[in-house]
C-alpha cells in the first residue's frame, strides 16, 4: 500500500490537538509571516511558490485569506488557474504557468496549478497514462529549474472527506453569501472522487519526494490553516533572511 | 574528435554549388513557404519554432528578412533575446523564453535564445560547468515538452569564419547604412571565439541529437539562405498540412 494512499490518511486534526490553542498559534504565525515576508522582499534573494491543490470546497480560497491576512499584499501574488483559454490550450501545458512563477523577493500562490494537467484532464480522459508519465518528468524538471533560481516550493494537498465536502456544498446552496460558489458541476466531479484519489496518489509519488507534498487534513479549517502557515513559517525561518545593509561606498 | 568540432567544419558552400542556381532555388522555396505557412495557420494543428544562433555578424537578421520575405507576417513572430532585464534575471532562465513559444498555427523565430544561457554566460563566467550541465537537461525537457505540443523545432547555427566576421565588422564601420550595427564590444567578444566554439560544440552534443542542430556554412549569404529555407521547407512538407474542410453540421 502506497504511503500516499489518500483513502488511508485522516482528514481530521489529531485527537490531542486543541482548537483554541491552535488558533492562537496560527495568529502568532500570521504576524511572524508579515515580518519574514518583509525581509524576503527587501533582500530580493529568494522567492516562494505555494501550490494549493484539493477537491472542490476543500478550502483553498479560505486558506489564502486567513494565512496571508497580515502579510503586505504587495509582496504576495495569487494566481488561480481555471479551465484553460483557447490561447492557453494552443501552447504546452506549462506555458500559462511559467508566466506566473515568482520573481526574487516575491511570494506567489497558485490556487490550482500545473498539476491539474495530470489530474482533472486524466479523469476527463484528455490525458492518457503515457502523457501523464511524460508530464511528471517535465514537471519535475520545471520545478527543479525554479529551485535553482532560489525559489522555495511548497506543495499542499487540502485533504477533506467526501462527507465534509457534501456538507460544504449544502452550505453553498443554503447560505446566500456562499451561493455564488455553488456549481452543479461540482456534484458531477464529486462522483469521480475515487479516480481523483488514485491520480493524486500518483502525483505525490512521482512529483516528490525531492519537492515533497504536504497532505493537510482539512476537514477542520483551524487545523488546515495551522498546518499550512506553520510549514511556511518554518521554511522561511530556515532561509536566514536578513535586511540588506548599506555598502560603504 | 567530436563530430561537432566547429574548427573542422567548413564555413563555405560546397565547391560544386552554383551561386545563381542556388539563389533561384531559394526564390522558389520562399514562394512555397508562403503557401505552407497559410495552411499551417488555417489548420491550427502544428506550430514551428526556429532557433537562430551564431556569433556576431553571422547573418541572423539577414536570414530572417530573406527567408520570410514572401510569408504573411501575421503568421510569423520574431523575438530577439538580448541581455536580460532585471525582471527577467529575477526569474529562471527559461521564464522569458517560454512566454514566446508559438501557439498552434504560428511560426516563431528566436533571434538568439535560451542557448545564450549556456554560451555567453559561460564565456563571461556567470555560468559554471555544473550549472550548464543542469541547464542542458532542463532545456531538453523544455524542448521535448514543446514537441509534445506539436511544435516543430529547428535549430540553426550560422557558422562563419573569423576572417569573414572581421570583414563584416569593417563593413559596419565603413557603410553608413550599417553603422548602427557596429558595436565595439563585438571586437572583445570575438577574442573569446575559441571558448565559444568549445561551448557551442557541447551544446550541439548535449542538446541534440533528438532535436538536432543544423550547422549552416554562412560565409556566403546565398548558401546560408538556401540551407535554412530548404530545411524549413522539407520539414513543413513532411507535416502533410491541409486546409480544414467544413463539417456537415
Amino acid at each position: 500500500m502506497s504511503k500516499y494512499d489518500l483513502t488511508k490518511i485522516s482528514t481530521r486534526a489529531p485527537e490531542d490537538a486543541d482548537k483554541s490553542d491552535t488558533k492562537e498559534k496560527t495568529e502568532r504565525i500570521a504576524n511572524a509571516l508579515d515580518e519574514l515576508q518583509n525581509k524576503l522582499y527587501a533582500e530580493g534573494k529568494h522567492s516562494v511558490l505555494i501550490v494549493l491543490q484539493g477537491m472542490d470546497a476543500s478550502g483553498k480560497d479560505g486558506a489564502i485569506k486567513k494565512i496571508f491576512s497580515e502579510v503586505n499584499p504587495q509582496g504576495v501574488h495569487v494566481q488561480s488557474f481555471k479551465k484553460p483559454t483557447d490561447e492557453e490550450l494552443a501552447h504546452d501545458f506549462l506555458w500559462r504557468i511559467h508566466k506566473h512563477t515568482p520573481e526574487r523577493g516575491m511570494i506567489q500562490i497558485f490556487n490550482r496549478s500545473h498539476y491539474e494537467d495530470v489530474l482533472v484532464t486524466r479523469v476527463l480522459g484528455y490525458t492518457d497514462d503515457a502523457t501523464a508519465a511524460h508530464r511528471f518528468e517535465i514537471i519535475n524538471a520545471f520545478e527543479k529549474n525554479l529551485l535553482r533560481q532560489d525559489t522555495q516550493i511548497l506543495k499542499f494537498y487540502l485533504h477533506i472527506s467526501a462527507e465534509e465536502q457534501q456538507q460544504r456544498f449544502k452550505e453553498r446552496l443554503e447560505d446566500p453569501r456562499k451561493n455564488w460558489k455553488y456549481n452543479a458541476n461540482d456534484l458531477e466531479t464529486a462522483k469521480s472522487w475515487p479516480q481523483y484519489k488514485k491520480y493524486y496518489s500518483e502525483v505525490f509519488e512521482k512529483c516528490g519526494p525531492e519537492i515533497p507534498w504536504v497532505i493537510v487534513p482539512s476537514d477542520q479549517n483551524w487545523w488546515k490553516e495551522f498546518v499550512i502557515s506553520n510549514t511556511l513559517l518554518q521554511r522561511l525561518q530556515q532561509l536566514g533572511l536578513e535586511y540588506p545593509t548599506l555598502k560603504p561606498d
